[in-house]
């Protein structure tokens, strides 16, 4: 990474405002209960030293260009095929707008722009970035470590390496899901069905956990693997359909899934929910209510996601930097 | 505009350099037939100077942040919910990637917003700005004139004052609409009525004026004020059906309207073509072919569009600055 020398830290800046690492902390995080000549001070050296708050999100007393960079780390195609994105973006731009803040997209053809996508972050041109959609061995994260800015993330990311410095707002995909299959299994269903996400995003790892939870180690033919496309969805359908013409339910790990899935039911003959109970997840509006049946499936909360991830950056959170899992709720319609 | 200094002039330049103002042109332009002396000469005091081509779309030779930024005069609700942008950005997206240059997407929640991305544009963050759905009282253009970035605009701005400067990409869009009203007429269709776009666009008032050009003065009922959504596409149709029920053929000024007003139609118990004709303008797929009966429409290729809007920027138009009008094209599908 040209041209980033090595971040200040919190000390340096103690130091040369003459401030112990407690107040600048302080300053850092809203200066609430600190006197107005020491935040000066403070604020003079964060200025002077170019000092970032580490890596997290915190009050951000040297934004200078009230601009947000937004990184969806998928190809454009597909921010623009999949309404989910739109939702979290919609909750994102309400909330920088009302901050007076620019949302700055930063769109890609795919993974071989990410290393632009990190130097961009990295020039002075935002005060602070919100990635989402990471997929686990994207070297965006890294990339974006070593750009030094504030960050938030939307879903859990799955990297290894030292969390605490990681904020990100996600949905409870794990319980969710339980929720999904102990409903399909009260229906007394009992071959249970499940169409993964892209398993290499924590949302999808969580959703199959929950599954999981439920049905132990049941026939592991009832498990396919999707990618959250329709495309996905309708390949997996078929597989599933091939290998065991008996199952009796379907959990899909989201919406577009479950839709491509009904699909493929029809085609074969068979009847939803009567032969096939099936539920999806997100609560996508308006594609679950306009499937036939429509479609029961667990709730989340898309553009509140967004709208957290902007605060969390733009506010900082009360005290210690954290993370933020959102409820999820069953919402019950035609399908299950 | 805090922070902008007077903009340097091409004389300026040509002073530093000791060379003509020629000279400087030529190489601003892409420095063929200039010895490489010269052009090295150039291109420091461009770089001294900050000097940027007025407002066109020459070669940016200083350019500094691979990256460029798109601005979509719409709110960003409305960039997720009509394909055209997609398909728009899909064209910028594939050219700026294909020059590893960066689209940093400015998304707005609506006017109210352009200031902000005027001060952006202007923040020294971008090489150069492709803007797109201008509507004709927004400050945008003006600001981003003051801004004195390059830019290329997406449709025929219109705005009044000295257009030598300014580069667009636009379709024949009085052409396509001749070509669609005339098409009606061959039909033996006497009684053609017309949804308009949004008026304060110039690419929906040349679509009006193509109509006119055919039409001549007939009964003014027939036209009916839409805005390029289905939601005034249905309005405009159940208004002119209430005032003209003996319409026997429909241009609209593009697929979405086309296919909201095709949903009236049926809904009035009124055949589509036999009743009445339908032409839309956009060949929007798939909502074109999915319609009953499918869309014939005036095509244009609109991420062509995109992506010459980006060559334009990057590469500099051969020789003068100029501005392109792509062809359109008749589709006829079973509507008309």
């Amino acid at each position: 990474m040209t041209g980033i020398a090595p971040r200040p830290t919190l000390e340096a800046v103690a130091a040369r405002a003459g401030v112990s690492r407690a107040t600048v902390s302080r300053v850092v995080n809203g200066g609430d209960g600190v006197r107005e000549p020491l935040v000066e001070r403070v604020r003079r050296a964060v200025e002077e030293l170019g000092y970032v708050p580490n890596q997290a999100a915190r009050s951000l007393v040297t934004r200078r260009h009230d601009a947000v960079a937004v990184v969806v780390a998928e190809p454009e195609s597909r921010v623009f095929a999949d309404p989910f994105f739109a939702l979290q973006l919609r909750g994102i731009s309400k909330e920088l707008t009302a901050q007076d803040n620019q949302l700055v997209l930063l769109l890609t053809e795919g993974r071989d722009d990410h290393a632009r996508v990190a130097r961009y972050l990295a020039g002075g041109h935002v005060d602070g970035a919100l990635v989402f959609s990471l997929h686990l061995d994207d070297p965006l994260p890294g990339l974006i470590q070593q750009a030094g800015i504030p960050t938030v993330f939307g879903g859990r990311p799955g990297w290894n390496g030292d969390r605490n410095d990681v904020v990100y707002v996600d949905s409870d995909n794990r319980g969710g899901a339980r929720d999904a299959v102990r409903h399909l299994v009260g229906l007394g269903r009992s071959r249970v069905a499940h169409i993964t996400g892209a398993l290499d995003q924590t949302s999808a790892v969580d959703r199959l956990d929950g599954y999981r939870d439920v049905m132990g180690d049941a026939d592991p033919r009832l498990v396919a693997e999707g990618d959250f496309t329709p495309g996905g969805g309708e390949r997996a359908m078929r597989e599933l359909l091939d290998r065991c013409p008996d199952l009796d339910a379907l959990f899909a790990a989201n919406d577009l899934t479950a839709s491509s899935a009904l699909r493929v039911l029809r085609e074969r003959g068979l009847r939803v929910p009567e032969d096939v109970a099936v539920i999806g997840f997100d609560d996508m509006l308006p594609v679950a209510e306009q499937t036939d049946p429509a479609l029961t499936t667990v709730r989340q909360d898309i553009e509140e996601m967004g709208r957290l991830m902007a605060r969390l950056l733009l506010r900082g959170v009360e005290g210690e930097p954290g993370s933020v899992v959102l409820p999820t709720t069953l919402v019950r319609r035609g399908s299950a």
